[in-house]
């Protein structure tokens, strides 16, 4: 039983989408829906049809999964809930104070048209989601951690750009490496934001820009720097090209807590991600919900759901004999 | 809404069951069988009946989950079938190889009287599946690899206790550091069991035992010891009490892989656990899969469970809008 695949959105999540369904033999990728005029968009499968997201109704019944490749900010808000009545979909919702919203919408929508929908899919959230849900049962005396990073956050970056003298920019979240290890000792620190994670950015000035003006603009910018130990290197557009082109990121998610009578043993959960590409991976973790969310729909559910939700044998295109037998 | 369980077994495994049902507001202990003279079992909570195992159909309906505590080789394989008829069951079975029949014989118990099983929970079986399962979708194309240690292995201190002149012992199974950190740097190593574990034996003699002798059966005992480098230590029964008297335990799994049209990225994804006290890390994961049972069981749901088949948000107490606003 293969599941037949549409694609909404072709910038680095959508084509991660497109190779991670490369590596799946019981995915296939019928359609990318794109804004662009179709003729101006080159996908790298073949057999895959380039289609007006004008058209995109017309391809109901056509294809068992719809995984929405846009954004939080703006396409996700307004795009699930709209699709989420004719088409089975998937997205990567990461406006973590707008879920409960979000979801609601949602399910109304795949309700109503007896549809499945799958939102928040991802690493966080996503991956890190489930594995604080495992802590926390498990261990319910107990604190929670998670540190983001080395990686490079697009919304810091963008941030960076939007100052004036700024031609580009790529900023890296990293963790405290002795805060991970007060962590890891089961010390249970109380950590503010700057304790957690530094900040490091490297900038391309414009020309004649105010080399001063502009790290003092990054280091004092609320929310984003002001509230962080922050390094500003200036570099070459050659350089941050070179050296900084890649979309690395990761992470970790702790759980630190206790048991016994007297509570007198410790224990540490510690679950890591080290991503080469963070939209691959993040696309990776989608066509495999965009397979449960097929299964889930073929045994007539319908509704929202999240990773929380969904038992994980339904991720895996093996049966729970076969799964029993190798993983576990 | 509470949980009623009810223990059968009072080992290191069943108080650490009691232990972390008191850390579950919504979960009560409700009674222990055994299959001691109720009159000389001591428990830790004052509430719960002590009870022979002889009556526990008479509980039929007076709780929710039996927990059952038994070890693998000898109970397990008959208890949880055996029980699993008349209530809804929840098991640690770990050998790994009798799972599937295990499964359909505890399957077919729970479907003809309607009520729900999980079996193998822990953490292997249990939270270590589950990873494996979720790095095998998420990264199909990869290598898979399980670490244990360091911590206390029960059945290889047991083989060294068998041996004639040895009075006690503590074997630790040790992961060694260089494949570990090969297989963080992405090199998919291929690992013989000496180049992924060592095994550290803490032994106390009897009287006028044969050190020689003693030393060389424990490294040359096939299965157990001949393929691991082993080192031995002996030590007074004092040493053994006061420095090995814990149940450590924990381990490693990592899932690498790739992703990229060209497979030009890689991927780490690393679960680790590190356990002050074995069995009652094990009963905290049961009494979670405790709560899933009877919140399946009240939904209509009947037959046999695995961790891989049960949806996160089962385990936990809270609301699915509590859920995504805490944790997802």
């Amino acid at each position: 039983m293969s599941t037949r695949v549409g694609i909404l959105g072709y910038g680095n999540l959508g084509r991660g989408v497109e190779c991670a369904i490369r590596q799946n033999e019981d995915m296939e990728l019928c359609a990318v829906f794109t804004r662009r005029d179709p003729k101006d968009l080159c996908v790298l499968t073949k057999k895959a049809a380039v289609v007006s997201v004008d058209e995109l109704l017309q391809w109901k019944g056509r294809i068992d999964v719809l995984i929405l490749c846009g954004g939080s900010a703006t396409d996700l808000p307004r795009q699930t809930p709209e699709y989420a009545r004719d088409f089975n979909v998937v997205d990567s919702f990461d406006t973590h104070a707008r879920i409960p919203v979000h979801f609601a919408r949602v399910d109304e929508a795949a309700r109503a048209g007896s549809h499945v929908a799958v939102i928040s899919v991802g690493w966080d959230p996503g991956m890190f989601s489930l594995n604080r849900l495992y802590g926390n049962v498990i261990l319910p005396e107990g604190s929670d951690y998670t540190f983001w990073g080395k990686g490079v956050s697009q919304g810091h970056s963008d941030a960076i750009r939007r100052i004036e003298g700024v031609r580009d920019a790529r900023q890296y979240t990293i963790p405290v490496e002795g805060a991970l290890e007060a962590v890891r000792a089961g010390e249970n620190p109380v950590l503010s934001a700057r304790e957690k994670h530094t900040r490091e950015c490297f900038v391309v000035l414009e020309e004649g820009a105010d080399v001063a003006r502009v790290e003092d603009a990054i280091k004092t910018m609320p929310d984003y720097f002001s509230d962080y130990d922050t390094t500003v290197h200036f570099i070459s557009q050659e350089e941050l090209m070179r050296e900084h082109g890649g979309i690395p990121h990761g992470g970790f998610v702790l759980r630190s807590g206790v048991t016994g009578w007297e509570k007198e043993h410790k224990h540490l959960m510690e679950y890591q991600l080290r991503l080469d590409s963070n939209p691959e991976f993040t696309a990776s973790v989608l066509v495999a919900y965009a397979r449960a969310a097929h299964r889930l729909y073929r045994e007539g559910e319908k509704g929202c759901r999240t990773v929380l939700d969904i038992a994980p044998a339904y991720l895996s295109p093996r049966s729970g004999e076969a799964l029993r037998a190798a993983l576990l």
